[in-house]
Order: structure tokens, then C-alpha cells, then sequence
């Protein structure tokens, strides 16, 4: 898609300095600008690039400008971070949408497919699953028997949803994620582990996203939750019968075990690991790596295996890291403790 | 499906208190009962519940029963949790099965399919490729040349089995998970790295559970093997050459390094990593987030990155969290030592 | 396949001792020799297997040879473990390549698709995607629109390109890794996280191999960069904006978080994770397990979580594990102190 330097500003209600006709093919990163594309200024340490930028056209925060042109055509908004986010958005929404069933597909005949519905080829659609409108099902994804998903998702390729998990509106389950795989349950005995069937389900509310090669499993009974507007990245697992609140944010490579609790608005940071059983407040801050090994109250920050107040960790592992000095301290207290017995 | 009380109450050989054709159509955990579904009560600190949950029917243990009559339909026998793990594998039994080749997979004419084998599809099967009979293969897998899957195996959507891959009886992989991809084998040059062939394979034996998302190395020259009754959670990397022993039990997103061996029922929590061409024996436990770097004698608890005992690590863990303190006794320790010196 | 020990010979320019038609259908490990079988010996510490080895022909370094005649047929070379890489690489140029498109794929009209390339059935081609000469595409891939795949690359089984990815020459890439899903970009408001849309790509440079189930995000604008001849293990996370340069081997189950650089020939060990907005340099070793939070220079060796010299993590960490007794030599002090004090 092609935009000229006009057409961007009536978009952001801008006032353009320079070529109006000027016109745009890509978008860059300031710090790697290239001809006929976009980027933007929204702070004073980039304003270097007014001058030496190779995009075409930069929307720049009025209070930024002091000159009457520059090089490079400029679209002057009132906060140009904004601006280019409302740009980025109508560009996504223009270029997305997918609609109508391909050729290839398989869906069967008691499926409820709701209208403006994207299924991909090779996508698998079980007996009574339910597809709500305007959903996007990429190429090559499996839904299983009884699954119910929401309005406007988009649901990507290679995502498996098992047999009776229910996903809300306007969810986004990247490529490979895997909803409703049967929870780690298994009984010893003395000739081995006996698997004890994962019967319930993963509801998954509206306003969730979750990234690439997740795991969700399903609850033993009742249900695995994640609850609305709660954002997943990549790679995380989290085990059956864990219910998750509203609007957390789960950083790449975390784990949650299972039958674990975790409240609204936490921020659980990269390979994290969270133990069973537990319960974690809310706004609840963890440190990357961390491991979390006892419940935790509202806004308490942790850092450590096993996790500690943040503070108390750093301070105490910048005795961590003076060890060897601390202890030919106590090495010399003790010579001189000698010395004075000695005496 | 739909049951009486007393069709649940035959499965169990239970005696029913309460109404025999009270209507049974789900099932749901004790703290969250629904009508019309069932749970189960085999604990003193769950009897409350009698009186309060929504459930129409409650299996409970004898000895928590002490009146004549309650407000749900009860069937009491001897031990709950028992009782209701049969009728969970009973109706697993009944939900499960499928049978068949679907329209729309791909196998080759020189595969050999079982009797009963369930083929979904978009399931890609290769030229010699042997599926054992009652074997259960979802929709959108992969398998490879020459791959042997014995009887009664469930293999979910998205799984990818490759070249020459042996799979025993009554083994279940979950979606998405990779067995047999090339071992992490480069050799370095003044140029950049070349590749090891991976030429060897992975066999996995019988009763074998590997969970969703998993990647299972085959061996450089060999085998990658995963002994019988293992189980491995989900996300968990077992890397090229490596041998497992039997009825272990790896927690998720666990990593085990090249050429390492490990032996019969050990347990390896969550996050643990297990460095290459180490011993580990059996019976031993490695706690959640440790990393193993030297071998391991059987029965030992091990704890901490790098891993030590696990009674070590909690124990020096606690003066870590007082090492603020510690060092400050220290320093009172020197000024007292100034002071008599000075004296 | 089947081959003679004259023909192996002439591969590696070996000298038969024993009978040049011994046949060979497969390969094992020198410790795990069968019956026509290939194994090799480079290294006197194995030199007992020359008399024991089941094996039907051993190729051997020429040094450790020290009869006339063996049990086993043996194929004389200077370099053993070389002479066997050859013939690995050798034998896998056989056993390798497809080529041709299988029925069942789904092609886009407008996709550009080279000499010799192969694609596996249920592989989804987009618009504008272009596939280089001789590259093979497994089953079950997802190609999405305008993706550019250079010459002589393997996409595996399930592996899914985002749009608008670029992947050069002779690049791996294994079954169920994501490229180019978005990135985990989200601006917190009180109504909750709203999705930061993420337009830019991935670039995969030359000669670089990708594990399975890797996630490597597209960047936020721009692009998210693995640099030539890099190699990254399984179940590994690359995140929005980062840049990795040249000849960099990752181990499995690291993570790199968003916008982080990361220079040449560096050596990143398994679960390590990096924090976004750093800079890494060139030739930097990273211990497994560690957390890198600050930037690091050239060639230095890193351990800990967060990360710090690898000397001094050790040096420290020796002292960790005596820390009971530390304190205990500090109790000791205080109540000698004490003693003088009330001398």
C-alpha cells in the first residue's frame, strides 16, 4: 500500500511542512531510516534526526520544531508517539482482515461457523464447536469437539484448541499454542504412574492474547482460567486448574503450576517459575528467573530462587558477590582474636 | 452424556441415599459445585460441603457420613477419591476412542496401518512408516520414514515424529510436540560452524507420556532413548544422545543436555536443568529451578544453580537472606577489634 | 542402504585390514556396537573396542593401530573422527533431498516458487511468497504473504514464517518454531494492556539454523535480525528488535528479551536469559541458567542470576555453600568478644 504525505495527515490531523505529495511505501525505525518511508520523533534526544533522517516523511511533536523546513517532509502533531500509534493501528486494521473459508478445510456439518468467519486450509473444525463472528482461524489449526470461540478473534496457524475449552471475544492465540492439553496428573504405584484423567476444560475470557508455543492446560475438573485482558507471551506453561485474574502480563518462558491462583494487574516477569498450590495477590511485580515457592501479598515486588523482596535480594547479593572479601574479613578477625589470646 | 445416581452408583458399587434417578450431565471440583453435576467428598476438611454444595450428587467416603439423609443425592463408599478416579477413567473410556482414516490425510502406500487405527486429517504419514493397531493419530501430524508407532498409542494434533523414530505401546504424545528433530551438534571452523550430521534416532518405549510443545533430540549416531512409564510435562528440551531410565517424572520446561543418562524413578522439577554427559541415578529429586552440573548418586535431594543438597541449599539460602545482617555483625566484630587494639 | 567396507573405504581413502565385502546397513556408537554395523575409534581410550566391538567394521585412526589382523574389518585412516564426518555428511547428501510439489499443498497463484524446490503436502504458500532454488518445504509448513525464502533451505514439518520474513541461503529451520509472531508489545491504560501493533519482520541471514519450537519475534517497526552462520538450539525466545549478529550458538531454552544486541561468535548457554535494551559484545561466554541485566564487553565469561564474572560467581558460590559454617565461625568471634569483654 502506497500513502502520500497528505493522506497520513488528515489521518492524525496534522499540518504537514514540506512536500505534500511526498510519498510512503514503508515504515522505519528512526535510528534505521530509509527513502519513501515513515518514522517518527516524539522525544529531544532524536531530534538529531530531523536533519540526517533518510525518510521521506517524519510526524514530529510540534514543541520539537524550530525551524520553518527541513530536509525531510514533516507532519507536526501535538504528541507524535500517539500519533504514529493511531497510524499503526488504522495501517493493521486495513491490511488484516481475512474472511470465507478456504478450499481445504475441514469442518464438520454440526460446526456453527459465524459470519464474516475466516478458516484457513487445513484447518480442522470438530463435531458442535462454535465460531463466533468475524473470528479469523488461520491455515492448519485444530479445534476440537464442543470448543466455543468469541467475536473477532484471531486464532493462528498451528494453534491446537482442545476438546471444550471456551474462548472469549476479541482474543488473539498466536502460532503453535497449545489450549486444553491434558494436565501432568499421575498416581504412583508401585509398578508405575497411573495417568488420572484431566476431564475439565480452559476458559480463556475476552481481551486475552497469548503468544507462540504456549501451553494451557486443561483442569483435572471445573476449569484452567485466564481472565480478561490478562497478555501471555511466548513459550510460557501454565499447568491445569490455575486461575488467572484480569490485565496481568506474563513475560516469555514463565511457568505457573498447577491448582495456583494469581490475582489482577501483576506483572510476572521472563522464565519465572511459580509453584503449585499457591496464591498471588495482585499487583504483584516478580523478577525475571525468579522462582515463587509461597503466596504472596498485594504489591509486593520479588526477586530470587526462592523469591524474596526484591530489595533484600540485590542488597543481599551485593554481599554475594564480595563473599570471597567478606570472608578473609572474618579470616583476619579471627587471626587477630588468636593473636590477643595468644598475647 | 447423561446418568442416573444410580447408574454412577452400579459403576462403583456404591449404596445411594437420596434420590436414585437424580440426573447427572457434568462434573465439577467440591469448591465450585454446579447442579446437576457430580463431585466427590474423601476428606474430614471438605465435609461441609454436605451441606452447602450446589452438586446433585456427591460421592462420599463412608466414615464422613454421619446422618441419614442430606439436602443432594449421596453414594456412599468405602474411599471417595478411589471411586470417582474410576468413574473419571470409565468415562474417559467411553468419551475417547476414535477409529478410522479420514478424508483429506496423506499416507503412503508403503505405510502399514493396524486394525482400528485412527488417522485425522491432514496427517502426513511417510513411505514404510508402521502404525500399530487401536493407535489413536489426530489430525495435522507428521510421521516420518520407517517411523514405528506400536498399539494403542495416542498421538495429538501437531505432533511431528521424524525419520526412523520408534514409539512403543499405549504411549500418548501431546500436540506439537517434536520427536526426533537433529541434535544441537555443530563444529566450529575459522569460517563459522559446521554441521554434525544427526543420524541416529529416539525410541520410546512402552506407557510413555510426553506432554504438548516438547522437543525430544534424536541421537548423533544411536539413540535418544525414554525409558518405560516416563512422563515429561510440557515444553521440556531433552537433547541429543541422551538416555532416561524408566517411571520418571520431569516437570515443565525442564532441560536435559546432550549424552546425560538418568535412571528409573527420579523426579525433575519444573525449570531444572541437567548439564551434558553427566550420570544421574535413581530415586533422586531435583527441586524446581535447579541446575544439575556434576553427577548424581541415587536418593540424593538436590536444590540451587549450581545444585547442591537440597537441606544445604535451604540452610545457607536463609543466612543469604540475612547476609545484610551477618555483615553488619561482622563489622561490629572489627570495631571492637579496633577498639581493643587501640585501647 | 547398503554399502561394502571397499566402497566406504574408497569415500574416505581408507586401507581395508580384513574383508573389504563386510556389508553395512547402519551405524552405532562405539559403546552400543551391532552386527553390520559402522562405528569408529579416534581416540586411544576407546582402542579396547578394536577386540570387543560387535561392530562388523570400525574405521580407526591409523596410531592406534598396533596388529596385522583384527576380529572386526578395519578401514585404516589418518584422522578417524574426520574420516567418519565425511562419510556422515556423505550419506546424509544421499538419504536427503526431495524435490517436486506434493498434491494436497495449497500454492498461491502469485507465489514465486524456484528450481528444485520441494513442498510437502498441507504446506500453505501466500500471496507473493517467493521460495529459492532447491529449497525443500516439509509438510504442514505455513508460509505467509510476501515471505522470502532463499536457495537450499529446510523448513521442517509445522514450522510457521510470518508475512513479510526473510530467510536467506542454506538456513535449517525445525518443526513448530514461529517466525515473525508479533511481539509482546502491549501500552498499559486504566481500562487495561492495548495491543502496540507490530509491522515490522524478521530477517534470517545466511547459513543460520533454527532448533524446533523456537519463537522469534517480528520487530515492533524494522526488523528483528539473526545474523550469518548463527545457531540457535530448541524452545529458545527471541524477542521484538532484538539483533544477533554472526556465528553466535544458542542453547536451548535461553530467552533474549526485546530490543537487545548481541554481537559475533558469542556462546550463550542453555536457559540463560537476557534483558531487553542491552548490548552483549563479541566472544562473551554465558554460563547456563545465568540472568544477564547490565551490558557486557568482549570475551568476558558470565554466571549467576544476575549474571557476574564466572570466576567470581564460582569463588562465591564455594563460600555459599559453606555459609552455615561461616556464620558459625562469626557466632564463635562474638562469643569470644564477648568473653573479653566481660574478662
Amino acid at each position: 500500500m502506497e500513502f502520500t504525505a497528505s493522506q497520513i495527515a488528515s489521518f492524525i490531523d496534522g499540518k504537514i511542512i514540506g512536500d505534500a505529495d511526498a510519498l510512503i511505501k514503508g515504515v522505519s525505525p528512526i535510528e534505521n531510516g530509509e527513502q519513501e518511508h515513515l518514522s517518527f520523533i516524539a522525544q529531544d534526544r532524536f531530534s538529531h534526526y530531523l536533519d540526517t533522517s533518510k525518510c521521506s516523511v517524519l510526524i514530529v511533536s510540534e514543541k520539537l520544531l524550530v525551524r520553518d523546513s527541513y530536509n525531510t517532509t514533516i507532519i507536526a502533531v501535538k504528541d507524535a508517539y500517539l500519533s504514529f500509534q493511531v497510524l499503526m493501528n488504522l495501517y493493521q486494521e486495513m491490511m488484516g482482515r481475512k474472511e470465507g473459508i478456504e478450499n481445504g478445510s475441514s469442518i464438520h456439518e454440526t460446526a456453527i461457523i459465524g459470519d464474516k468467519v475466516y478458516v484457513g486450509a487445513f484447518t480442522y473444525v470438530s463435531e458442535k464447536a462454535k465460531i463466533g463472528e468475524g473470528t479469523q482461524i488461520y491455515p492448519q489449526v485444530y479445534i476440537g469437539k464442543g470448543v466455543k470461540i468469541g467475536k473477532n478473534c484471531k486464532i493462528d496457524s498451528g494453534a491446537r484448541i482442545y476438546d471444550y475449552c471456551v474462548i472469549g471475544d476479541n482474543c488473539v492465540i498466536h502460532s503453535n499454542t497449545v489450549v486444553g492439553g491434558d494436565g501432568f496428573g499421575f498416581q504412583p504405584t508401585a509398578e508405575g504412574f497411573k495417568k488420572i484423567p484431566q476431564l475439565g476444560n480452559v476458559i480463556i475470557e475476552n481481551d486475552v492474547e497469548i503468544g507462540s508455543n504456549c501451553s494451557i492446560d486443561r483442569a483435572t475438573i471445573g476449569s484452567t482460567i485466564i481472565g480478561k485482558g490478562t497478555k501471555i507471551d511466548n513459550l510460557i506453561q501454565i499447568a491445569h486448574n490455575v486461575k488467572i485474574g484480569e490485565n496481568n502480563v506474563i513475560a516469555a518462558q514463565a511457568g505457573i503450576a498447577g491448582s495456583t491462583t494469581i490475582g489482577d494487574w501483576n506483572q510476572i516477569g521472563g522464565q519465572v517459575g511459580v509453584v503449585g498450590h499457591i496464591k498471588i495477590g495482585n499487583q504483584v511485580k516478580i523478577q525475571a528467573q525468579s522462582g515463587v515457592n509461597s503466596s504472596v501479598n498485594d504489591k509486593e515486588t520479588l526477586y530470587g530462587s526462592p523469591a524474596i523482596s526484591y530489595n533484600d535480594y540485590l542488597r543481599n547479593y551485593v554481599h554475594f558477590r564480595n563473599f570471597t572479601e567478606i570472608v578473609s574479613r572474618i579470616k583476619n578477625l579471627e587471626n587477630n582474636s588468636k593473636d590477643k589470646t595468644n598475647e
